[in-house]
């Protein structure tokens, strides 16, 4: 390569070095191998693999393993998709099995967008932002305004928009919790200002620590970063810890006092199977009432996302983030850069609606929308306990009890025969493990070191969406094997 | 506010100065206004506006007015996004009017992508870009590579990764056009990377001409600035001129010279009224196949999308780009930096993979398919030249015929008076010229300073979408009335 890299215009030595930097282990090489796995095996097993199916635990995506759509949002979207389906409504009703609130939600669909071919407006469609904006009340019991609210791509878009705005310098410095969803870290790198981590504490389930968050920040004051805004991940990503209340409060009391914009990422607000969710736009209206001189000025960004909880409609691309108490001139130049990327794909538009605004209670097709969710939160906490059984058998892991989102992030004890032969591989120890996970199992999990964790700590991050036990079967019977190999 | 700015984290003189820095007229103030006019004439006219609708000439965005989309591509749409319908196929073929072909690509399309609610590959769905890649050959002739395909969200999102890789410092620059769709712009903008503006020449239809793309590199080179890549958008926008097969050779001959990345924008491949569309991937092939170790290494990204020609389809934010003669080590940052949005919209994926196979001759969709295309491509046809005539007998104003994709951009001349009162309003001429003509008309269009040009000249663009002729006249009456009170 090297003769004919001084042709080219570009090596990877003279292109954006941010873009170099950027580390997304979740989609990295392991994630490449499994789906090469998957290439082979698409026409039956083959003796070169030890198994018959690749298990894709690294990503949370729901509908790639076993969740079903929910019916009411698929058969909307049928419509709004094909509208002369809309005249013949007895055919819809009488042979398709369609109830009446599923035709009326797609003509105010339709309504409200035009055509899902149509560009919408930058921030979204106006009618849908109003849907969301009744939802947050509803929630909070806390008004919402529409014209806080964008429309985006799944919650990594807003992500995207909120840091292009937030990081001005290569000095910007945004507090991110580690272990963290890695498009926090990857997108400071692409932009070229600094992640200051603040360590969650695994000894009590994960919970944010606001002496660790004080410490990192002071730390990176003293460095000379202009510290900015803080990323929460409630319901966490990978450990699924919820925030109490006065968590919550504690995190805004910091943020207030330190002028920290508020980044609250709540994807996972529905997939909580231990306490309760406290969105930090409800809590903050609260402090707000009882405060108001203190805190009417704290900015927070809150996103929300179809991707997940029961939805789970990660291939629509759709969510939304609700900002409050920006600068309207802040607030115009956020608008300005969503309108250079034109909007949010419209269908996925009209999930984020009905995700906010499921048919209620005596509507037609509530009956089947309750037992089709429902269904789907028992299964996950059913799958996430068994894994987690699985897990308190294995030698040398330890993992905290499921408390929700969709993942479990168990730490692993290796021998230092185990880390010596990573490092013979140029690799790190839980990413060796992974690797030999995966060529074992075909079961892909990403490494803790993916996500950030406390030096000589070792995990892994596996969702619990696949359905069955046999790939847990798989993992235990392979940890069994490593220990002893590397013993 | 200024009491409060002082409070909070984020104010207009602390963020990112490059987002503050981008323009991005398309959707800007003049936009922003004609949607509050659109909502005020929600519930029928109103006294305080002189018009009864508002005509969103600014925007080429085809189902938002009158194009309607294409049968075959949306029955095929609803039955991937509700599956269970295909378990009644005696009713979609009987009653509904689905065809078998439909049917057959719905499956199809299920079994490539699992379920569409599901992540695809970071980079698309691999059957997808097979098909894309099938489309590329019988196209050009020449072999295409699904694994240098990239399915994204529209071509924007294209551009935004190719820009991001590329925009390695502030010294890097790249060969813009102008007058150019302002996202280019806008994305060096928000890289903090060099836009290295090169003419068109109107007096020649808008034809690129390489002494100015020469000169344009010289002087960039003679500044310091690290010229790395040119922009052609062919045809046009906005100015709908196709490059001749001499010209691309000559672009190609030149950016082999200089070690240039081409990025060539092709979503108007479709729409071209005038002279033939030659895909600078066709090109470079025969051009690689007649000298090939000249013209080995030259890096070509073409764009294409399912948002115009005659699919139109914006809303549904689909695309795709494919990568020829890129560095290996180059193209695995590009997936890495993809990955990290996670994928493209996975319907609009699928509608990519329709948009490139359509129906063919003598399967049962063909026809309607046929005509349905032929039937929009006349009808830009017959609009853009209705617009032509009109411009032809307003005073000061010039344009030349319609070549193709879907805009106008004739040149006004103002007189002084107009020129001075736009001044005593802040506003460049054109913008002055294009808010007068919505709050007179009610029609939205962009001045030509939104997409840059020539010292000294002024233009507009307006799209061809709207159907009808009755807002043309609302053009000329108040061009004519413009003309007279500055007279």
């Amino acid at each position: 390569m090297s003769t004919t890299t001084t042709l080219r215009s570009l090596n990877i030595n003279n292109i954006n070095p941010h873009v170099k930097e950027a580390k997304y282990a979740v989609r990295g090489e392991l994630a490449v191998r499994s789906e090469e796995y998957r290439a082979a095996l698409a026409n039956g097993p083959t003796d070169k693999l030890p198994f018959d199916k690749v298990i894709s635990a690294n990503i949370g995506n729901p509908q790639q393993l076993d969740q079903k759509p929910i019916t009411f949002f698929r058969q909307v979207l049928s419509l709004v998709e094909y509208p002369p389906l809309l005249e013949k409504e007895d055919v819809l009703l009488n042979q398709l099995g369609y109830k009446s609130d599923v035709i009326a939600r797609a003509k105010w669909l339709l309504k409200t967008v035009g055509s899902v071919g149509a560009y919408s407006a930058s921030a979204g469609a106006p009618g849908i932002k109003d849907s969301v904006a009744k939802f947050i009340e509803r929630r909070d019991g806390h008004s919402a305004d529409p014209k806080d609210i964008y429309l985006s791509a799944g919650a990594s878009s807003g992500v995207n928009t909120l840091l292009h705005v937030i990081c001005a310098t290569p000095k910007t410095g945004v507090l991110v919790p580690i272990p963290q969803y890695p498009l926090y870290t990857a997108s400071l790198s692409v932009l070229d200002s600094k992640c200051v981590p603040y360590y969650l504490d695994e000894s009590k389930d994960w919970g944010t620590d606001l002496e660790a968050v004080k410490g990192a920040y002071e730390k990176a004051v003293a460095e000379g970063i202009d510290v900015r805004a803080i990323v929460i991940i409630n319901p966490g990503n990978p450990t699924g810890a919820s925030l109490s209340e006065d968590d919550v409060k504690t995190i805004i009391d910091f943020a207030a006092e330190k002028k920290l914009v508020i980044m609250a990422d709540e994807v996972y607000q529905t997939n909580v199977f231990v306490g309760k969710f406290h969105s930090f736009k409800g809590v903050l209206r609260n402090m707000q009432k009882a405060d108001s001189e203190k805190y009417k000025n704290v900015e927070l960004a809150s996103l929300h996302s179809i991707s997940k909880g029961m939805v789970g409609e990660c291939g629509h691309r759709g969510g939304y983030f609700e900002l409050c108490g920006f600068d309207p001139e802040v607030q115009e130049q956020i608008y300005k850069f969503v309108s250079i990327s034109l909007c949010a794909p419209v269908i996925g538009q009209c999930l984020v609606e009905m995700m906010v605004n499921p048919p209620n209670e005596g509507e037609p097709s509530y009956e089947l929308y309750k037992k089709e969710y429902d269904g789907i939160f028992a299964g996950l906490q059913t799958r996430a306990t068994a894994l987690y059984d699985a897990f308190q058998k294995m030698e040398g892991v330890e993992c905290g009890k499921p408390q929700g989102s969709m993942y479990l992030f168990p730490t692993i004890t290796l021998s230092d025969k185990a880390v010596e032969a990573a490092k013979k591989e140029g690799r790190k120890p839980d990413e060796f493990y992974a690797f030999r996970l995966l060529d074992a199992t075909g079961v892909c999990v990403v490494a803790g070191s993916g996500f950030g964790q406390k030096e000589n700590t070792l995990h892994f991050r596996t969702t619990f969406l696949a359905p069955g036990t046999e790939w847990v079967g798989r993992i235990t019977k392979f940890h069994s094997e490593f220990m002893d190999e590397f013993r």
